[in-house]
């Protein structure tokens, strides 16, 4: 991975700084779009934007499909709509093209729309926009490799060589029937090691491994990892095939996934990134803080019950975090352990009972070593016959066997009705149990205070 | 991706059942690895041993690398090491027959590889073996094909048939010279487009991507989604082409990574799965718990120093969940942010005082929120000028402040000193929070309190 040091960096501001587009072109030549993106975002928008100027229109597209959506949206509302497909849209791949516009005012899109010369890749676009983002259709691109199975070989390799022509990376060929439905792929490493033979569907791997438009993109990256594939065809509901997914766009698909349900369990709404702003930051983190405030003053009018208890027993109030912690941790091991399986695919909604059974098992163990551990600290610290003692010990036991359930319940439960399960992750779960947690403290403290009297 | 429903497994079974080889092995034709591997995982350990001696050699050992490291394992301890070296090592490429050989017993490994027949391929393993596991030579294989820059066109597809017959797939054709030295890659799509030229170092990509043997993995995942790649030739410190990383590998890992991050934030030592026995969830968790159990234990010690004051005014009790969960939720935020920033790259530890300074500025804006509502709260509740009423807001002030920045300081420290900064999320900043959110509150409190007494 390329750094720029910050030597390196003024270097370059001075060049700039003097308008030496010579000299600025020398640096940037040979350097991948990635990696002008990235110094890019190194630089003051008027320096970036000096050297945008200076890039050729291909270049220019790649580096903008590089920088983040922010810097990639101050750079494009400076450009008029033609611009943007003349010198942006014309030069990308259908799916990149597809999430520009995406990104750009509704009234906007029409008119770059209008704009883009080459009409087969405007209307590939707009079939393309029609797919929901989160499914295989929202993020393949059309451009692809097509040979018919009935063809011969050298009809196949010249009619690759005029295809190709246009394509950046080529992993595999794709053949279809005369109904353009999808028959089998012809791996690239075939024309080397079959060089001639006389009809395509003799070596072509047929039954390939492909997904229908309408197929979450969680679920095909999972058969990305599954399958070991670098690409797959995406087929409509009658078997043509309309379009291909490469392996990047999938990595980053599942790096969002795996950020996304990072953040959730992190008490983070919306995506935020150490890079944003203040405001963006709070904005992300204020919402489960007030969760937690509500939460918070919830306990407060649950212990407010118990009010005269702490003043006739104050020892009670000394294990309020340890219940209420406890608890809170039990129930984010739990739910983690289910949103990660589900996830990656090793567990599935079907298998709910025997998992909470599972998860019983686990909580009484986790429990029992729990609460037997406070307690013997409990009988030194405070006497064994005191009520907290007895008090604290059971309602461990009580919380954390509950806490196991409650975790692994809501996330399957959520995954049932088809809302993403990592949101019960973190604060939520945290917070839920934390209350209850004090619910079954006070409910077993006051059961035992007035049967025993404060020892 | 393929699910079997349980009618299709009971078929299956009831086929196993009556020992019938050749219905099960019509069952099993045309299924991919990665697919037998998932049926396996479905049966009980003889079925699937009954359906694993049906299949030929090489997918038997494609089905093992497809397996869960358990249930690999109790296959291969049935084997002896020459059936593993014969039917199993054999059959893979090197990287793989490397995971399998690292997962064995130290003894069994000099046997095994005593016994694998191509020299050629044991000399690799061997030298494959000498890697970390977390860097690029760890995760590495050897099989690609490679040409001479001097090479001409016709002598290179010659050279590539040859070398391609043992290959899986093909992504790129690497260019080196004399001395073994990585000078270009040649796109296969080159192929197509120009057919015929003199040598192939005037069609070669040169200054291809690169990483050398000791690049750890997590930074060449990044270069992968970077730079979009397939796959990337690795070179030793001289620059000599001594392997090649897939895609597939790198996004293993990349899964791999973002699951442990998470695993960690989430209280879980050590690698758990939901399918894991009750016996290794409890190990896994176990850890962090009796961490949160000492935590609370410490807390019930500070606050053991207030007791008398909970007797004299018990409210003050009613809000620890309150002050503690608010730290604990606030830290976690501003940890998952650095963890993350720095797990994909846009985060570096060189910036560590302007993210501190920033984190100062969100704390402080939610600090004043917060404090803000639960004081509307509290005058309404308890009275504007009760003791507790200011203690709780201005505890939670602070404790939002102090939190903001320990999230923020804690996993940036942790980077500088190369040790993994997911330790500092989940419990660890929770527990931390919550005992730090005590002390402040309880300070703040007994002074108020013996400044204005309880009102």
């Amino acid at each position: 991975m390329k750094e720029y040091t910050p030597e390196y960096l003024d270097f370059l501001r001075d060049i700039i700084g003097r308008h030496d587009e010579e000299a600025a072109r020398k640096e940037l030549t040979g350097l991948h779009p990635a990696d002008i993106a990235e110094l890019y975002q190194d630089l003051d928008l008027d320096e970036a934007e000096f050297l945008y100027r200076l890039l050729d229109d291909q270049t220019a597209a790649d580096v903008l499909m590089e920088l983040d959506e922010d810097d990639r949206h101050k750079l494009l509302s400076a450009m008029s709509t033609e611009d943007i497909a003349r010198q942006v849209i014309d030069h990308l791949d259908t799916d990149d093209a597809v999430d520009i516009i995406q990104e750009l005012d509704e009234e906007d899109r029409d008119e770059i729309l209008s704009h883009i010369d080459d009409v087969e890749q405007a209307g590939d676009i707009i079939d393309l926009l029609k797919y929901d983002e989160d499914t295989a259709g929202g993020i393949m691109g059309t451009e692809m490799i097509v040979v018919n199975e009935n063809w011969s070989m050298p009809q196949c390799v010249q009619e690759m060589r005029k295809q190709a022509e246009d394509l950046d990376e080529i992993y595999y060929v794709y053949v279809v029937d005369n109904d353009y439905r999808l028959r089998g792929v012809f791996p690239l490493k075939k024309m080397i090691t079959h060089p001639s033979v006389s009809k395509i569907k003799h070596v072509m791997e047929v039954d390939p491994v492909s997904v229908k438009t309408d197929t979450p993109v969680d679920e095909l990256t999972l058969d990305f990892e599954k399958y070991d594939l670098v690409a797959m065809p995406v087929v409509d509901s009658i078997g043509r095939l309309v379009g291909q997914i490469t392996v990047d766009d999938v990595m980053d698909e599942a790096r969002e996934q795996s950020e996304r349900d990072y953040q959730l369990a992190s008490g983070l709404s919306g995506d935020v990134e150490s890079d944003d702003t203040l405001f963006d930051q709070t904005k992300a983190r204020l919402p489960w803080l007030l969760i937690g405030i509500l939460g918070g003053i919830g306990n407060s009018i649950i212990l407010g019950h118990f009010e005269s208890g702490f003043a006739v027993n104050p020892a009670m109030a000394l294990f309020i975090p340890l219940i209420g912690g406890t608890g809170g941790n039990v129930g984010i091991q739990s739910s983690a352990i289910i949103v990660q399986g589900l996830a990656n695919g090793s567990l599935d909604v079907s298998g709910s009972a025997k998992q909470l059974f599972k998860e019983l098992g686990v909580g009484l163990l986790n429990a029992c070593i729990i609460s037997l551990i406070v307690f013997v600290y409990n009988m030194f610290a405070l006497g064994p016959t005191q009520v907290t003692t007895i008090a604290v010990s059971l309602s461990l036991f009580a919380v954390v066997v509950f806490a196991s359930i409650f975790g692994t319940f809501v996330p399957l439960t959520l995954e049932r009705f088809k809302i993403d399960p990592a949101l019960a992750t973190g604060p939520f779960i945290s917070i839920t149990n934390d209350i209850i947690g004090m619910v079954i403290y006070m409910s077993i403290s006051s059961a035992l205070l007035s049967a025993l009297g404060p020892a």
